[in-house]
C-alpha cells in the first residue's frame, strides 16, 4: 500500500518472515512498534542481536546454550549416566517443564527421511556414540516423535548403538493425563492397550 | 526454565511485550530466531531501528510518515477539500485498502472519554480545526467506531466544527457485505432499517 512510509513496508516485510506471523499480524505488529517508545523497540533488537550471535548449540549435547559445554552437560545434580535423545533443542524445554527427568540429553538436529534426503550421517547420531565410548552412560532414553520418521530413527538408533552395551529405551505411550477413552484416537489407544501395565 | 541461556531467557521476555504474543508464542519466536542464520535476525533488527527512528507522525494529518508533511498530505491527484477523521494511524490503512475514498486524513489520536480522562485537549481536535480555516476543506467524513465513546467524539465534532461552515458527514452503517439477515446483530440491522435508501 503506498500510503504507509518505506520503513515500515520494511519491517512489515521482515516480521511477515517469523514463524507464523500472517499479513495481518506482521502489519498489527509493525503499527505497535512504531508507535511504541524508542527504548522498548532499541531493547528488543540488543536482544535479538544478542541471542543470534551469542547463543550456540552445545558442542557436547547440542542443547541452546552460551557456554561450551551447556550448563545441562555440566549440572552436578543431574544424573550423566542417563541420555535423552530429542529431535530438536526446544523438546528438551519441554521435558524439562514436565519436571519427570534429571538426566543429560542429546539433540539429535533432525529425523531419518529418505524423501526429505536426510540419512544418519546428516544428524547428530555419530555425536552420539561418541558419547557412549567409555561406558559412562549406561541407559539412553529416545524421547522421538512417534511417526513414520521418528520410529524409523528410533529403529536405526536401536541396531547401531545395540552393541555398545548400552540399554534403549523408549517413552511409554498411552491415553494423556485426564483424557476420557472417546477423545482418544485409534492408534493412541491400541498403543495403550499394547503397553498395558499391571495395576499394583 | 534454568536449562535455556540467559540471552534467549531476555529475547522470550522482550517478545513477551509484543501485542497478542503469548508466552507459548514467545518461546516458539525466540527459539526459531536463535537458530535462523544471523543475516536475517540482523535484518529484522535493522528494520525495527529504522522504523523507530524513522517513522513520525504527520505534523498535519497525524499519519504514520518518513516525510513532513507524509506523502498523503502532499498527493496532487487526492482530493484536498474532503477530509476523513480516523482515531488511529492503522485506521487509514483500512480506508485505503478498501478504494473507496481518494481524500485526505486528519488522525485524532483517540476517542473522547470521560472515565479514561480523555479530553478533546488530549486529541488533535485543535489541528483539526485549524486546518479548516481558510476554507479550502468543504467537507468532513467521520469515520470513528459506533461505539459510546465514539459517538461521543463525532457528537463532540459536530458541535464545535458546525460553525465552521464545513459539511459534517459520517460512514453509513447497516449490513455488512456478502452478510445474511440472520447473522446481523439488533443495533446493525436497526442501523440498516433506519439508513435505508431508495431502490434506484
Amino acid at each position: 500500500v503506498t500510503s504507509l512510509p518505506p520503513a515500515l513496508v520494511e519491517l512489515i516485510a521482515a516480521l511477515r518472515r517469523l514463524p507464523s506471523v500472517g499479513p495481518r499480524s506482521a502489519e498489527r505488529l509493525a503499527l505497535h512498534l512504531v508507535q511504541t517508545d524508542q527504548v522498548h523497540v532499541r531493547a528488543l533488537a540488543d536482544a535479538l542481536l544478542r541471542a543470534s550471535t551469542e547463543v550456540r548449540l552445545c558442542e557436547r549435547c547440542g542443547a541452546l546454550t552460551q557456554q561450551q559445554p551447556c550448563a545441562l552437560c555440566t549440572d552436578p545434580r543431574r544424573d550423566h549416566s542417563i541420555l535423552c535423545v530429542v529431535e530438536r533443542p526446544v523438546d528438551i524445554l519441554s521435558i524439562e517443564k514436565s519436571g519427570g527427568y534429571r538426566g543429560g540429553y542429546h539433540v539429535l538436529g533432525g529425523r531419518i527421511s529418505p524423501t526429505n534426503g536426510v540419512g544418519p550421517e546428516d544428524l547428530r547420531v555419530a555425536e552420539l556414540e561418541q558419547r557412549l565410548v567409555g561406558g559412562a552412560v549406561s541407559e539412553v532414553v529416545v524421547a522421538l516423535p512417534t511417526d513414520v520418521e521418528g520410529d524409523a530413527t528410533a529403529f536405526y538408533l536401536a541396531k547401531r548403538l545395540g552393541a555398545r552395551g548400552v540399554k534403549l529405551t523408549r517413552l511409554a505411550h498411552g491415553l494423556p493425563a485426564g483424557s476420557s477413552l472417546d477423545f482418544a484416537d485409534d492408534l493412541t489407544l491400541s498403543r495403550a492397550i499394547e503397553g498395558r501395565r499391571p495395576l499394583s
